[in-house]
C-alpha cells in the first residue's frame, strides 16, 4: 500500500481587460515620466490580463474534486473580476485604492480577495500575466 | 518549366498595448452603456493588441525576400505602434480622431497609414486581435 | 477621397468540449477498424474544439460594429454550442443525426445552424479545430 | 569553483484525446446530474489532454542529459498514451478501472504507471491540462 | 435542397527544427553581413519550423475525409520532414540546393516537392512559420 | 495586521534561435550518431528557444517593482542574448565553450552569466524551452 497522500494542486485560468498607468503619487509628472516610461502616460494604457489560482488539497472521495472548479469560477468572478473587468485599475477597483498598480502588488491584493472564500482545499499560488513576456507568482509568502 | 509566379504572401506580426473605451459621442451617457455595458466605461479599460501585416509579392532574386522584414517592421513602428503602444486610443492616437475606437474602425486607420510606405510588395491584409477570442481582417477593400 | 467600402472580416472564436468515434455505419467492425484505426474506438474519444466564426460586413456608423460580437456569441451558443458542448457527437447532437461525425461534415452542418441567424454581415468562414494539428475551414461554397 | 550540483528539471510533454465522464456510482443519476451538470452527460464528453512529465536530476557527463527524453517519451507511450490515447477513460483504461475519472484521480495514477520506469533521475512532477484553462499537478506527495 | 457542393479546405499542421543562413552567393561577405545582419552568420543559426498544409476538396461519403489526414502526414513526412528535420537547409536539403534559404524561397520548393503526392483533394496552401513573428503563405500561384 | 512579507516572483520571457549539435567529442562519429541520432548531425540543426527568467523579492515601496524588468531585459540582452541568438552554440558561444550543447547545460551557464548582475531581488529560476515539447528548469541548485 502506499503511503502517499495524494496531495494534488489544481488550478482554474481565467482573465481579464483593464486598464491601468504606473505612477507614484509622491513624485513629480518629471519623475513619473522618466523613471515610468511610456507606462506612466496620463491617459493610460492597458492589457489582457490572464490569470491562474491554484488550489492545494486532496480529492474528496464523492466527487474526486478538491474543489468544484466551477465554484472555484464563481469565487473568482465575485470577488476579482466582476471589480476589475473592463475597468481602469487606477480608478475604479475598491481593492487597488491607494496601491501602485504593478502586477506585484496586483496579485498581493488579489490573494487578499480570494483567501477568505476558498472552502476546499488550500489557496496555493496566484500567476499574472500583464503580458505574454511578463507575469508574477504569489504563494501567500 | 513551371509558368508559376511564386507569388507569396509574407507577414510580419507586432503587438501593441493600449486603453480604449467604446461610446457613440452622439448618444448619451445611459444609451452607450446600455448599448456597449462594461465596454463603455467611462475610465476606459485596456487590451493587449496583436496585429499581423501580410505583404503579397515575389521574392527578389539578390535577397529572397519580398520586402526585408526587418524594414517592414521599422514602418510598423514609426508609423503605427509608436503612435498607439502604451497609448489611450481615444484621447492619444491622432489617426483615430473623430473614429469611434472599434477593431473594425481601428484596422482600417491603420491600413491607411501604412499602405504608402510599403516598398516592396503590396500590402494585402492586417489582422488585428483584441483578444483571443475577437479579431477583424481588413483587405484595403 | 478614398473609394474603399471599408469591407472588414470579423471573427468570434469559441470552444466546445465533446465525444465522437468516426466510423462508417454501412461498413463491418473490421472494415471500420481497418480504416479508422483507434478514432473507431466503439466506447468513443473525444477532443477541445475550437470553433472560429467569421462575418463580413461594413462597421455601423452608429457602433463601430459589423455585428455586435456579444450578440454573436450568443447566436453561436443558442443554435451550436448549448447542443453540442459536453456531447456525444454521434448520439446527441440533432443536426448531425445521420452524418459521420468527421470535422470535415461537422463544419458544414455548423453553418447550416448559424447562417439563417446572422443578421448583420453575411456568413464568411467557419474555421474548426478538432486538435492544435489538424481543423477545417468550411466558406458556405 | 562552484558548490552547486547543478539539479536541473527536465520536462518533456505529449498529448492524448479521450473520452470521460464525471459520475459518483453510488449516487443516483438524479443526484450525478445535479452535481456534475453536463460533465456527467451518459454519452460521455472529450479532452484533448496535454501531460508534462518533469524528472529531476543531474546532466551525465557523456550525454549531457538527466535522461534520454526520446526513452522518456518511449516510456510515457508504453504505459500511459497507449493505454489512454483515442479511448474511453471510464471504460477502456485499465489503470483508471474503479476510480472516478476527474483529472485530480487520473494524474495520481498515471504517476503510478511511470515512477517504476524512470530510469534515470527521479519523477518530479506530472502535470495534466484537460483544457487550456483547467489543469492539476502532482509531485507525488 | 442545398444547392452548396460542401467544398472544405483541410488542414495538417507538423513542424522540423532545422539550422539555415541567408546570403547570397554571388555577393561578398560584407555585402551578406551588412545586407543580411546577424541572418548571415557564417557558422548558422536555426528555428523551429511551424509547417501547414491545406487540402481543398469534397468530403468522401465513405469516409467523411477529403484526404485521410493520417496519409497526408506520411507525405509530408516522406517527402518534405524526413528531407529537412534536424538538417542544415543550405547544406543538408536536395530540394533547396542552389536555393536561397529564405523561407519565401522554402515554400515554393516544399509545394513542389508536395504537389504530386496529394492523391485526394487540391493542394491549396502551405503556410510555413520562421517564428513566432514571421511567416509566410504560398497559394501556388 | 497581516504578517506576510509579500514575496513574488516576477518573470520576464525572451527568446533567441540557435543552431546547435549535440555529440560527444570524446566519442566516434559513430558512437554519436548512435546515441544522438538526428540531433547529432554534422551540420548543426537549430531551435526558436524561449527564455523564462524569474526573480524572486519583495516590491519597492517607490516603485511597486522587485527590479524594473526592462533592467532586467537589458541584463538578459547584454550578457546572454546578445551571445547566443543567431548563433551557433556549440561554435561561437564563448560561456559555452567545452561544454555540450544540451539545454541542461544551456540553463546552467546562462544562470553563471546572469546572476551576478541582479540588482534587485534574487535570481529564482531560468525555464528554458528548446521546443514546445520540451524544457528544461534551474534554480541554482
Amino acid at each position: 500500500m502506499s503511503d502517499k497522500k495524494n496531495i494534488v494542486y489544481i488550478t482554474r485560468k481565467a482573465h481579464f481587460n483593464a486598464a491601468h498607468r504606473l505612477f507614484n503619487p509622491r513624485w513629480t509628472d518629471e519623475q513619473n515620466e522618466q523613471f515610468f516610461g511610456k507606462c506612466a502616460n496620463k491617459n493610460y494604457h492597458g492589457h489582457n490580463f490572464d490569470i491562474y489560482v491554484t488550489l492545494k488539497g486532496v480529492a474528496d472521495e464523492n466527487t474526486g474534486m478538491v474543489m468544484d472548479l466551477r465554484k472555484l469560477k464563481d469565487v473568482m468572478h465575485e470577488f476579482v473580476l466582476d471589480k476589475i473587468d473592463h475597468k481602469n485599475i487606477n480608478l475604479d477597483v475598491d481593492f487597488m485604492k491607494g496601491k501602485m498598480a504593478s502586477i506585484e502588488n496586483i496579485v498581493v491584493e488579489i490573494w487578499k480577495q480570494l483567501e477568505p472564500h476558498i472552502e476546499n482545499g488550500k489557496l496555493h499560488c496566484i500567476k499574472l500575466f500583464e503580458t505574454e513576456n511578463q507575469f508574477v507568482e504569489y504563494y501567500g509568502e
